[in-house]
């Protein structure tokens, strides 16, 4: 079989997404590990960049997905969409919000009519596309309303030996403790597991819950979120046979071999997720949404402004989203 | 000159502070890389221990520290203090509560004397200390009790390549919001600069202030607290020339070219600090309280009743402590 190709979205022009992008392809055609993607973005720009940044990338116009795994060995397939305004390094032109947002919405159409077997996102400066009246807090919320999914998707951040899926992500520590609910923790320990077994193959999913405060609590000693809010969420997740754990002490919880014992922790806020992540593995670090009804990742970091243009961007991270993009799409069948 | 050997505190007697003190000693015979400590516990339980954990130590009492030095290469040295009760692995005995807490008093009282460099502890078991009247929370407090120290001392975790210290410790998260304060994180990163100064021979100690929230609170709309208590304590240390920088969002805070940045981080609360180093190293880290006026470190581990008696357990923590303190008691000269 043919599999579609993935579809990669240009991201924010000003940012290191065309030079990662090029990189990716460069690693590909070394190692023939990277599998086959388009990207849709401006042809003219990408070919100005790839001589700013000394990259000597051939590029191909394609007018359809399914022209990319013909000329992927011998260029990088770009399904051209010309950008109105500028795309210096390190400045955002708001003139490019329109087509940034339109990227997306390409990847997301093209996925859902298996033409492509993906989306892989490049990353966006959010300031410019609020500016220009982007409704979304961001990438994962705005994919869900593409998809019509209603309830809200899972973030999940992968590394090498370690999978963290934060329940409560984009809000001020205090404010994340007083949201923080047992349904939540239910409801997206649920969706990690169905992924788990759906995504990654894994027969029979083990969640570890982490708790709240240091210790998990000692007992309620120190806070009692674990018996009022994480430790029921962990029951009623047995009751339905979801494998689930915890709470377990936040602290203990991410080296190696506590690491061996669980195929994803369920974290109750941002940087109980992240620092781990961050911490063991900065470079290929994958971010994985959860719960909608096509395959998308990205890489784990932003539009890095300060070496955009420089050449000095890593495609690590993208190589590593491209890559489980792929395998996921293959296990479900893309 | 010949430096007076640290002094090693029994620990819970039902834990593996006797067996990880046995196994440092083997190490230090192997590879003399081991500074000269002597043990305060008993001898007679210590040499039932050697024999159930098939340790091959000779154990040699003492009458004063100053013979500790002599001994020292063919034997562990030993004050003796005799337990009460029992010393059964995994079962602590509340009648040796009172011998437990002496050999704490007891090191501090050589230390302070002179006779000993510094205080390294082995993990107690708090509750057996608390239903025999410990009046305090935890080591570091009766410590500074002991010293006179009327501040609250400060915690500092290290591993290989990173130095965290929590400005809140071992209360819930909501709590620990709640009550940090621009004076706490002043004081503590303050006393932390001048341990870095003194006891580590970092002539300008860069800190490194985490923010509280999530990517630092990105300029307020994620929590306002780097503004109103993180902010401007970092204001203050550096007009009183403590090179402190911050808000840090703190998932980026960890990896290795980010530590690379700096000798210390001040975390805001007990799981930001904790969790990076856990998982750097979960085998090495030690924990030195700092604003003592002694040295005093400690394995960052607890009595690990699980798997006490067994010969299991390793000694890796304890010997990192006492590296450890030796070192910073030869930069205090004492």
């Amino acid at each position: 079989m043919t599999a579609a190709p993935l579809a990669l979205t240009m991201g924010e022009p000003a940012g290191v997404g065309g030079e990662i992008a090029m990189k990716a392809w460069l690693a590909g055609r070394e190692d023939d590990q990277v599998p086959v993607f388009f990207i849709i973005d401006d042809l003219d720009r990408l070919q100005k960049l790839g001589k700013t940044a000394g990259l000597d990338v051939p590029l191909a116009g394609i007018e359809t997905p399914a022209e990319a795994a013909g000329v992927f060995a011998s260029a990088m397939p770009v399904l051209h969409r010309p950008l109105p305004g500028t795309a210096v390094p390190g400045e955002a032109d708001q003139k490019n919000a329109a087509a940034v947002i339109s990227a997306i919405e390409t990847a997301v159409t093209l996925t859902g009519a298996g033409e492509a077997a993906a989306v892989v996102t490049n990353p966006i400066h959010k300031k410019v596309l609020y500016d220009a009246g982007f409704a979304f807090p961001g990438h994962t919320e705005f994919l869900a309303s593409l998809a019509g999914v209603h309830t809200s998707p899972v973030m999940m951040l992968t590394c090498p030996g370690l999978r963290v899926v934060p329940v409560t992500v984009h809000v001020g520590l205090a404010e994340a403790i007083k949201t923080l609910s047992t349904d939540d923790i239910v409801t997206i320990a649920s969706i990690t597991a169905e992924s788990l077994k759906r995504d990654f193959a894994i027969a029979r999913p083990r969640l570890a819950v982490a708790g709240l405060n240091p210790h998990a609590g000692e007992g309620g000693s120190m806070g009692n979120e674990e018996q009022t809010i994480v430790g029921p969420a962990i029951e009623k997740l047995r009751d339905m046979s979801v494998d689930a754990f915890g709470p377990c002490p936040p602290d203990t919880l991410f080296f190696e071999a506590a690491r061996a014992g669980y195929d994803a922790a369920i974290c109750m806020y941002h940087d109980q997720a992240l620092i781990p992540i961050k911490t063991l593995d900065f470079e290929n670090a994958v971010n994985v949404t959860l719960g909608l009804p096509f395959v998308r990742t990205s890489p784990d970091h932003g539009t890095a402004f300060e070496i955009a243009g420089s050449g000095r961007a890593s495609p690590a991270s993208l190589l590593a989203a491209l890559r489980m993009a792929a395998d996921m799409a293959d296990r479900r069948g893309a």
